[in-house]
């Protein structure tokens, strides 16, 4: 892959990358699509990368279809994808690490004690062998793109990241490759963390400002629906994720919810409007 | 300087990189011939890393030239000298780091605890900015050196790594930015290095294996000389720095040796003969 990258490089072409775990639904092709709007050409790699998983994790049961995922690559015109196994990723003697210091406090990585580390490490693994021009995330995974964005600036990767707004279900649900652990009672329950979302985007508009008063009518929402278990309802700054208990800016809302076993995860931006 | 080099590769010029501290001597130009034989040009990088001297080091105290540094560069026909200040590699909110979880574990790591983790981080940093084809560092520094070629690896970094060979006063003492400290008696002092490295490489030529006796007249040679204070002796597996008993394949002796309040690094492979 790296040797095919420094060829692409000598011709001059921009490379557009997309890092995926595969089992690619309509969010992963949204971001095909940003990179080749971007670049000349577009790389997605799948990869179910151990590192990011914790012991009690999903890593053997991840969802996984690579038949499918490369006939959609090649419908979507991606030049190529590329598919290590983790002994390719991770050899005999592997010891290197990349990890930060305050953005993996927040949020997922409170219950991911080693999520970030993982990510942080792949991704900069991944910017070495693909070398592309830019990069794509999506926003659903908000505290990723943010460890994302601040790793690549921290050390300097000559590589420019964008982010690809959440695609939905036609009912609200975020896409997910986890919503396939769903059974269908629970697929209904899912809807809390959406409904969420919007109920509290609809009290910030009417005026509600504290936190505190937000927090507990998302519980109740999430709550009213069977089988779930909330793991965080977060306000904090978009860029640092400290937490707020005031909206008094744009505010990153972020829930995490397990639903049955299978925990989900969906945010959005809260923005106040002028007075 | 990151613009400079993707411009440079767009030319399809392969970039040689010698990072440094500065202060150069005929190690470091020894370095820059390496390079200037293996690149079309060569990057030498000028950055007293704050991030690998602990609080007790000797960051304000390291010395520096860099109106001499540039002209030795200019002689040598370098391309450009990258002098950044801390405050350019460190922003505000700079929280990256890349750390290795074995490699440090050894030789001068014990001592100096956050030492290889602000090594790794500033030469994955130079390796983002300079894009060099090939990176040159001294073996003098063989416990840096196995870092970076282990995490070169471990993060696919796309970049050769290639060791130049300890120089040498004539009387033996290893060049180093930091014999500018010592004083004329601890400068013949400084000389107990080599000189047990020397003394040891004999005892091996004449058949001594055991690793502790070996070590012992090290000591001996060490303490002959005044103001002398053993940081380590150390025999180790060239690859993993692990320590061994006996000498038997190519062996790494270390040393680390307080001399007054300068700490100096020496080291050799032992090699045995087929007998």
């Amino acid at each position: 892959m790296q040797a095919q990258s420094l060829n692409w490089k000598r011709q001059g072409l921009r490379i557009g990358l997309v890092p995926t775990m595969g089992f690619l639904h309509e969010g992963h092709l949204s971001l095909m699509d940003i990179a080749a709007a971007h670049a000349d050409l577009v790389v997605v790699s799948i990869f179910v990368n151990p590192t990011q998983f914790g012991p009690t994790e999903d890593l053997e049961a991840y969802p996984r279809n690579l038949e499918r995922d490369l006939a959609l690559c090649r419908e979507r015109g991606v030049a190529a994808v590329f598919t290590p196994e983790p002994s390719d990723v991770y050899g005999q003697e592997y010891q290197s690490y990349v990890s930060l210091e305050k953005l993996p406090n927040h949020l997922c990585g409170l219950s991911r004690p080693v999520h970030f580390r993982g990510v942080a490490t792949v991704v900069s693994k991944l910017f070495n062998i693909v070398l592309p021009d830019i990069a794509v995330f999506g926003e659903k995974d908000f505290q990723q793109l943010a460890v994302i964005r601040r790793l690549t600036e921290d050390l300097n990767f000559p590589v420019r990241i964008m982010g690809g707004p959440i695609v939905r279900e036609s009912d609200g649900l975020a896409m997910s490759s986890r919503n396939a652990y769903l059974s269908s009672e629970e697929r209904a329950s899912a809807l809390c963390l959406s409904e969420a979302l919007k109920n509290t985007a609809a009290e910030v508009e009417k005026g509600e400002r504290d936190v505190a008063v937000l927090k507990a009518s998302a519980e109740k929402t999430i709550f009213s629906r069977p089988h779930t278990e909330i793991d965080y309802i977060a306000f904090c700054d978009p860029q640092t994720l400290e937490a707020v208990d005031l909206i008094d800016g744009p505010t990153l809302m972020a829930l995490a919810v397990k639903v049955g076993s299978t925990r989900l995860i969906d945010n959005q931006v809260l923005r106040v409007g002028l007075a």
